[in-house]
């Protein structure tokens, strides 16, 4: 293929020619596709099924401490709910706080809790005049609009394939007390499918905060999401490397079985040192009871344990795979060599971060969308939805079926040939 | 009987003996019984026992309007979960956001929003120099250490048979800014099982609150949950009331079904104005993607409508009448006409309050502790935990069987009157 930056202008405007006429055929077609957020698909649901059946009206629904599930109580989770858990992500059950069925809401109210309490007897950050979180770009619009929706002003960090550029967030973190925390997916990063390199996660946890109430927000959501079985992304374990780094409490690691088993009927978990914990608890027994200890029970009996769980992430993977390989393929086979995009190739979680040339990323989201194919907003992976270049757009793969994902990634990649080509123009 | 309050000094010395000889062989039997919490007894819990099968693996998880409930989405709850909760709230779907297991986390939730972010575009509390809210005594412990988390002030405000005093109410609210709420259990209140008579409604609904911020913080935790077929409490419609005294958006209301199926596993809602959800959803959206549906489908399938609800708890009040029954008929066999202590005799609810002589509740409640049986901490119905009077105790029937009650309410009526003496031969 010639590079499209090497086409005359005219070479530019028979391919434009040619383009449009395929993407008024492709409209024609009157698409209604999705690929904007990391939805799980109906045949990935399906797997969990059985657990729908795994309780009934004669089971016993004690905990294995002899607890009756079905009564208040037991704040932070039934004990093999917190073993379970701890086992995902990779630490031990006491340093584990089981939630209900969202870890972005512990991620909000961990947020929340220290703008309005502070963090282990820290000044309230809502008495202070400037608070700061790191955020390594492009990543989770979710995670954004916590920090957003409190005043916290946001900051980008650069992601490169090792994780957030450490040289920058050293300088943030040990130097500006204002700085209270960095938002992190370490694993199968959203978007890009990174995982953080070793020498990454060690300098991570020997960050010399300036402000004591510092902390990494490690939210490990694709820790069990790998797609192949051969090449698994390994990272090291924060809890572990933050204690040898003297730095114990220094992390909120948060994970949950959402697309495990069922997005928001799922558990969700916090694991943290006990000083964090303790801290937490004194919170929280305030907000509720207790979680859903009944499904905390249904998780325990389906998944068994971290043996359980990887059983069941493969038949996830073969459901998903094909999907992140049927849009790769298309990428490399249009796309490879033209010189107007780039894309990552991860090994799990749940999306493609691609890159088009500087200023068309916007444009092409609106594109698919006037013909039938909804992307997540350009700008969405980065704070305040402003990318700076306006080249990344996030693709999740997952939610269509096969058929519906190859149509979808044509008309992805006829839009982005399009905008390039009418972008390239405007310098010729 | 003769009531204590008329004994001679001699009279009052010789019942000590006699009760203090009870109490070493109550003290014998090791007793290890709990009347502290509204817990539902095992038995109530096996009555829900059907729902756990009521959805299984062949099961089709879709809402009515065909949203697959397995999957994210649906930030305010699948339509026919609004509509089974507005049935039981008695409003209007539209008026309802469906949330997860507790109301007390909504409530908490509800408060903390508006600290950090205000009140429909109020100033957020957290940067006034004081607010405060009303609290009817005595009251449930949770409301209190809610605003007491926040820093906010509370206010005593006395009940009778009608409801809170509400020439304080208007007084405090009507011309106080910095009163933003009050706590209102209406109907079978906590602890003491009164339900707001239609004056008190409809003067709360008819405030002129000085601050626009202020809110009634209904929690309408007991509206289904009646003792008798015969005899059964009615409030007025607090939304309804509200509307049409000029005050749409005054009042939250909450609601759940705790203790209509399982507590911690149950489905928990608000019913509010239009204009409030709005409000409430705009911040909501930041914090969760959606609560449990499922769990949401399994309460509609197993509960159906109001109707349903009825049903289900006529078997719940066959469980907890006799047990009420017990204690009260204990209370009056032993202490009418004792001059020592007045009680409720309540239609409905979890609780019967308690009122001793002044300066005995702390003192009983340790008599108990004592000798095996624990009742709610003395003070914990009142704001910061103090009981200005030190007379109120809260009476949890539900959770003993039928024949730990009896020795329990023996043990507690036993130290009732040994406390009472005490405190009337220090006059002597």
């Amino acid at each position: 293929m010639k590079a499209y930056t090497e086409m005359s202008k005219e070479e530019l405007l028979t391919l434009k020619a040619e383009l449009e006429q395929k993407y008024q055929d492709a409209k024609a077609l009157n698409l209604a596709l999705d690929m904007s957020r990391g939805k799980p698909a109906a045949a990935q649901l399906d797997l969990s099924m059985p657990m729908m059946s795994i309780l009934d009206e004669k089971s016993v629904l004690k905990a294995e401490n002899g607890f009756d599930c079905r009564n208040y109580g037991v704040l932070d989770g039934i004990p093999e709910a917190k073993q379970l858990m701890a086992e995902m992500m990779g630490v031990k059950a006491e340093n584990v706080i089981v939630y209900g069925n969202s870890s972005l809401n512990i991620m909000y109210d961990t947020v929340a809790r220290s703008v309005v309490h502070g963090v282990c007897g820290s000044t309230p950050w809502c008495k202070l005049d400037k608070v700061k979180f790191l955020c390594p770009v492009p990543g989770y619009d979710r995670h954004f609009a916590i920090t957003e929706s409190f005043g916290i002003e946001m900051i980008n960090i650069p992601m490169s394939e090792d994780g957030p550029d450490m040289d920058l967030v050293e300088k943030y973190v040990n130097n500006d007390e204002a700085v209270k925390g960095i938002w992190c997916v370490p694993m199968y990063s959203n978007p890009q499918g990174v995982s953080y390199s070793d020498e990454t996660v060690r300098r991570l946890a020997a960050l010399k905060p300036a402000a004591k109430d510092f902390r990494l927000y490690w939210d490990n959501a694709y820790c069990v999401h790998h797609l192949y079985e051969d090449k698994q992304d390994v990272i090291l374990n924060i809890l572990d490397e933050c204690a040898k780094a003297g730095n114990p409490d220094m992390v909120y690691q948060f994970a949950s079985t959402s697309k495990v088993t069922f997005p928001g009927s799922g558990v969700a978990a916090m694991s943290t040192s006990e000083a964090n914990i303790a801290d937490i608890k004194k919170k929280m027994t305030v907000q509720t009871i207790g979680h859903d200890k009944i499904n905390q029970l249904r998780h325990v009996k389906f998944l068994k344990n971290i043996d359980g769980i990887k059983a069941h992430m493969s038949k996830q993977a073969a459901v998903i795979r094909p999907k992140f390989e049927a849009v790769l393929t298309k990428l490399e086979n249009e796309l490879a060599g033209s010189g107007i995009a780039t894309w990552t190739n991860p090994n799990g979680g749940y999306f493609v971060s691609f890159e088009t040339l500087d200023g068309c990323a916007k444009a092409v989201v609106q594109k698919c969308k006037e013909a039938g194919v909804v992307m997540t907003g350009a700008g969405a992976t980065f704070p305040y939805g402003k990318d700076p270049k306006d080249s990344n757009i996030r693709i999740a793969p997952t939610l269509p079926t096969p058929e519906e994902l190859s149509q979808a990634a044509d008309l992805f990649v006829l839009c982005v040939k399009l905008v390039s080509v009418e972008k390239l123009l405007e310098n010729k």
